[in-house]
């Protein structure tokens, strides 16, 4: 059960924000800004970057639901889930462009401290042609996550196990994004 | 120097936030509504929980801005800032309601991570009167300066040394707020 009074069955973050919208509302923005927005990464990166530093938080909802995200980006074929399995599991090895595993090691840093980011660990991620926006926003993603993550298991919410719960999750995250559109006006449409 | 080409002679966040604007305004918002939004905790109190993760986290432009600010919010004379002194340094021990007492407690594990937070920490500060929303903005805000803190210092943001650089910056985030207010358009005013 969760800590405070939130709706039952419904999972992690989005029990948090039903319980407070005004608070939602900018954590959703800063989500669909950084993971979705215009990049010069792609939002399958930028998604498996929020994965890598979730699942060092050991916040299984986040880590669960935005590496399916990371999949849904790449087409939601078993074989990108594998990959971002294999990504969290050792960014060293994983198929992944030298860029990213620099940046990824950046994110890393972060989740332990912003301190504990290096000159080498910036140098490193410029040798392999990150640029300061992408260096901004990996330590932004890494960021966010260590509040997200905070969020989300500081309350204790409640957080399917399965990974097929998370599957619909992803698809959602990729497609639709993370801000609730207004609902469509009564009589707007013929509909 | 940064680790990447922010504003030279900007302090902190401050930096950040003007490389990134797109970013800025939901993290401004979020701080905005958490720390001078309606609540039955004072913005004293509120500042003093992100003080006290920030002074956690060693990030000193968010300990000593935030610490500003708290001290602000109760006035601003030499015993206000003495007081955010005392929390920082033992929140146990300081002249604090027992409730902000517990709170605080509740802060200080969602530092370390959202799973430290026990069943015994929440009924604690609802034995002290708190309710779901105060423990729910308590774990928020915590949650919020893991990461206000992470990207202070994940760039190396510039950071005045001097407590006297922070009383002006603890004024404005007391008194006029984080979300910068729209200019005046042209000749809207006499003055």
């Amino acid at each position: 059960m969760a800590h405070i009074a939130l709706e039952e069955g419904v999972p992690g973050i989005v029990s948090a924000f039903g319980f407070r919208p005004e608070t939602a509302k900018p954590m959703r923005e800063l989500a669909e800004i950084l993971l979705r927005g215009p990049s010069t990464l792609t939002s399958a990166e930028r998604e498996a970057i929020a994965a890598v530093v979730s699942n060092g938080n050991e916040c299984r909802f986040c880590q669960l639901s935005h590496s399916a995200a990371a999949a849904e980006h790449r087409g939601g074929r078993d074989a990108d889930y594998k990959w971002i399995e294999e990504v969290k599991a050792n960014p060293d090895a994983a198929d992944v462009s030298p860029k990213l595993r620099a940046l990824l090691q950046i994110a890393l840093k972060v989740r332990e401290g912003g301190k504990k980011v290096t000159r080498d660990d910036i140098a490193a991620a410029r040798a392999q042609g990150a640029t300061d926006l992408e260096i901004h926003d990996t330590v932004l993603i890494a960021a966010a996550f260590s509040m997200y993550n905070r969020y989300v298991d500081g309350l204790a919410t409640w957080q399917p196990e399965d990974m097929a719960a998370y599957r619909p999750m992803g698809k959602m995250m990729a497609h639709e994004g993370y801000v609730r559109r207004a609902p469509e006006p009564v009589g707007a449409g013929s509909r």
